[in-house]
């Protein structure tokens, strides 16, 4: 929902040329709450508006407007201003705003941009999507060893407006090698031995991303370190970029929607709920549906071979739901756990056997924990007046239950093993894939024990 | 896996007390690698190497130990070495350190702590888990609104070593309000015109966090405004902490673990997988996998009113698997886009009709296309000679189908909303419950239409 609350007299500001007005309008509040009140300009306006900001701020504040309005104002105002001001946009912002506009106006916008900056999108939008090349800035604070305290010092106060982090420096050879890194923190703290050379202050123990390394793993580096920032290197080390915290958090909330999209079999989403097309959502639910569709159908041409079974036992089939959505949820519960686990660096491949066995260990307990319960609730089902037979024919019930679970928790603990042994992500093997094994095996297990422990059909009582 | 790379050696220093040795050791490298060196080491040799540490770095080193070494630590050593330790430990870590140390011991220690941190552990443990009160830290840098650029900058050297984050200025008046902040960027721009006052520089215009609100909050609002740390305030606008970027990252990670537990029904863990005993995991699983149980018993208790329908047509159960989850499925999909939606400020409950049209929408899509396939399925199970019955007999399947995916998307899409609009937290509403319950609701309506398409069994074919 757009703020409306300021549009009467932005539009009147506007229409009177009020310069003071508009500029007070753009410094006076944080930068997205200035594009929040903007929210109901149209592109032509909110570009007149931008016009009083000056460079940093306005890049600042277009950085905040919604990416519908950004596009609007790529696509449609003079191509040589929006050029000069894609020229002024943080790079890595740059490159995913301009992946997003029609490839016919990119190529005019292009030849209009000036030379270093196009040079820079055309390097950045070179590296695959999700790597943590196609996230880095290539603006970050660039010193040499030789420099002192004090020249580093006025070297930062010169370029702090413009670039988008200054609390780490980056320490550079001739031939741009990262050689060492040197925080703020440290810089402010040397202030009073303005000579001290850059090179005896800097930490060299550095960490650091390879560029093609994925973002995910990326934001688990700088997690694990507390990081502001971490540098990006090729595989000789030269330093290339830098992504910053806000960046990794933007990257963490994409990630966790799409595991929540995974996990419920959607495919991942460009856009959000309501943006999206119906017709895209709908094909992009209706794939996984229909493949989960066919998946489900498997049990119903298994339980077809044990008709005979059902018709002597039509009792069974009460329990059918409860059978295998036990298993289901079981084997949900192992897979997220192990799932979870992996992505956290909690396990690694390796503790394998030690996740199986715990996971038959719990089957164990809670499995035969279910199956009493099931069997007092299996007793009024099964319809035999005999009690001796009534409490042999139950048992079909406990002896599915604990089967089904232990088999739902192993599949559960093993399938997202297996798909990281394999190289493959193993949220894939998140429910309702497991789920639908489970039903299927269920269905398998469930008539099997009913076969082995009830009376034939021809001989049935 | 502990890196045992460098233990011998470690231990050979301790052994021959090669103080220059290990002071190299615990500077030369980043200060969580240096403590990833030292996990095989026992609680008395970590600290024995940590005290060739200085202050600031000692601090550091211990906050990325093991929190099992760290409690070992602290439980294990001189009780008043370890007060004034915990003394100089970051005000947010100390805390939720001291929350896992056992009772008895924290009895001991807190007389110990020096007056002013024994308070502040005192202030800070008394938020309610998850506010921004148990997450933000008490150091932060303040200063006053006449102070010039030049002396807040000696004030910001001298501190440098000490604070958590020198990247804001916090500016308060004598009561402690919070008046405005002032960037380490825009200190750093002034450093030009050191008689400025910061009154004059600073921003007016801040982003706070109530100490009481819920820390899910807290991420959404620093992700939203790409901040470095936010200012923590009461009703009164008093300063009371700041809560930094790390922090808000271990939130989101805390958080994501949270959501995909609660998507498999687990109750959150307090350790990782395989750091949790084995009883307490299974407990955490049993007491959901339980009432699951227990709804999905429900399902026999309904499909047992509907006994005589089976017992006539026993080529329905064939389909009972397939009907259940694909509702389920459907409304899975729909609840995580729903939840997801909201969680994200994608979607708000004003919005609620447009969601629900646009989810029968696509239920009659997919449920639609899904029926088809579904009839031509059913086709060759219904065992009807005479075509022209078995036509309208397999017409059960593609009825119900549609049903089933209108019916769980449109509980997967309310729940949620419901849930939202009673002030309780829409993702309770995820799979496995709205499956558990599409379970029920589907075996409802495949048996009714059974019943009203379906000649009535006793004058069956």
């Amino acid at each position: 929902m757009p703020n409306t609350l300021y549009l009467p007299e932005l539009r009147e500001m506007l229409a009177e040329n009020d310069a003071d007005g508009l500029r007070e309008f753009c410094t006076a509040l944080h930068a997205a709450r200035t594009a929040e009140f903007m929210e109901g300009l149209s592109a032509q306006e909110s570009w007149a508006v931008l016009q009083h900001a000056k460079m940093p701020l306005r890049t600042e504040i277009f950085g905040f407007l919604d990416e519908t309005k950004q596009l609007e104002m790529i696509e449609t105002l003079a191509r040589q201003e929006i050029a000069e001001f894609v020229g002024h946009l943080p790079p890595d912002d740059r490159v995913d705003l301009l992946a997003n506009v029609r490839p016919w106006i990119v190529d005019e916008l292009m030849p209009l941009i000036p030379t270093d900056e196009r040079r820079d999108i055309q390097r950045l939008s070179a590296y695959p999507e999700d790597t943590a090349g196609a996230v880095m800035t290539t603006e970050f604070a660039r010193v040499s060893e030789d420099l002192t305290v004090g020249q580093a010092q006025k070297r930062i106060a010169e370029q702090a407006e413009e670039l988008e982090t200054i609390y780490y420096l980056y320490v550079v050879d001739e031939e741009d090698h990262l050689r060492g890194l040197l925080s703020f923190r440290q810089l402010v703290s040397a202030m009073g031995k303005p000579d001290t050379q850059i090179g005896d202050l800097m930490e060299r123990d550095l960490v650091t991303v390879n560029v093609a390394d994925d973002q995910e793993e990326v934001a688990e580096k700088v997690a694990r370190y507390d990081l502001l920032a971490i540098p990006v290197v090729d595989d000789e080390h030269h330093m290339l970029g830098i992504i910053t915290h806000d960046d990794i958090i933007d990257v963490m909330r994409e990630e966790a929607v799409e595991d929540a999209y995974r996990s419920a079999a959607v495919a991942p989403l460009d856009e959000g709920y309501l943006e999206t097309h119906l017709l895209t959502l709908t094909w992009k639910r209706g794939i996984w549906l229909t493949i989960l569709f066919f998946g489900a159908m498997l049990t119903a041409l298994a339980l077809r071979e044990y008709e005979s079974v059902i018709e002597s036992y039509v009792w069974l089939v009460l329990f059918i739901p409860l059978v295998i959505s036990t298993g289901g949820n079981m084997g949900n519960q192992s897979a997220t756990l192990i799932i979870t686990a992996l992505s956290t660096a909690d396990i690694a491949l390796g503790d394998w056997w030690r996740v199986v066995r715990r996971e038959l260990l719990m089957g164990l307990l809670l499995g035969g924990f279910l199956a009493v319960v099931g069997y007092f609730c299996a007793l009024p089902a099964a319809p035999l007046p005999w009690w001796p037979t009534r409490l042999l024919t139950a048992m079909v019930i406990p002896v599915t239950i604990l089967l089904v679970i232990l088999c739902g928790t192993l599949l559960g603990a093993v399938l997202p093993l297996l798909f990281r042994r394999l190289g493959l992500d193993p949220a894939f093997m998140s429910n309702p894939f497991v789920a639908g094994l489970i039903d299927l095996v269920g269905i398998i297990i469930y008539m099997n024990v009913a076969l082995a422990l009830l009376p034939s059909q021809s001989g049935g009582l």
